[in-house]
């Protein structure tokens, strides 16, 4: 090999080193928010998905868009698990009480690779009325895509 | 050079960049959770420093604990704003009503190196009686150190 081949080689590997060092401080400088942009379709996708189960009244499809280990806090109690807040739905709602349920002001903050804050606000339609309240959701990503691991929902003053 | 030399520099090079790539992939894999162990001492410090700013009526040392753009969640309505906090505290307590603040049961979730979750109760001591609640504050990690950037706070029905 000659000297001239010896340092095009040592220079090609510090190009490349320079490159994989470039690549290392964009990757990993701040955390990447929705790097691949799939984090507010799935987001608004799961919503629309909890609405439409809501409003046929198929709880499990309703409660798959939470984690299974959910945290969920209202009124000032917290409740754990999906089985008690399935519960929770029975006992205050049922297929009969359930009125009609929709989002708005949909609010996505990107919280890092996995994880996102979505505020909004609820409507639940029914016949002697309708009850308006904010919700606070902590989406984060994981085997399953973005689902809800902490919901923190308050009801306006009638 | 010798052919020696020359394989013994690619060897060198593809070592190196197999470390490189291990760092990369170790590091950037998953989003690194705490990595610098800081996280909850800051956020228990920014908590105890909240409660005891709020006992003092320090409301300018209260506020700091938040982000200037902070949205806070409560009765179903939305804010925005450290002034706008601000108004709803001086109004809905001020001096004279704001009781004697603690907090407990605190519980903090990584949901990334720059965002967490806390979850706990609030305790509003006052002559006339004691006020309890749940809250749900999204920190984030920036130029001074952990802040809550969003808090849904419910209280529990007397």
């Amino acid at each position: 090999m000659s000297k001239r081949r010896g340092r095009g080689l040592r220079a090609a590997a510090v190009r490349l080193l320079s490159a994989f060092t470039m690549a290392f401080v964009v990757s990993c400088g701040t955390p990447r928010a929705d790097p691949d942009g799939t984090m507010r379709p799935s987001i608004h996708e799961a919503l629309d998905q909890q609405a439409a189960a809501w409003n046929r009244w198929d709880l499990d499809a309703f409660l798959a868009t939470y984690e299974e280990d959910l945290l969920f806090a209202s009124s000032g109690k917290l409740l754990r698990g999906r089985d008690l807040l399935e519960r929770r739905y029975r006992e205050n709602y049922g297929e009969e009480g359930r009125g009609v349920l929709s989002f708005s002001d949909l609010e996505i903050t990107s919280l890092g690779p996995d994880a996102a804050l979505t505020l909004g606000r609820y409507h639940l339609q029914k016949p002697e009325g309708a009850a308006h309240g904010q919700f606070s959701l902590v989406f984060r990503r994981g085997e399953q895509g973005w689902r809800i691991f902490h919901d923190h929902s308050s009801a306006e003053d009638p």
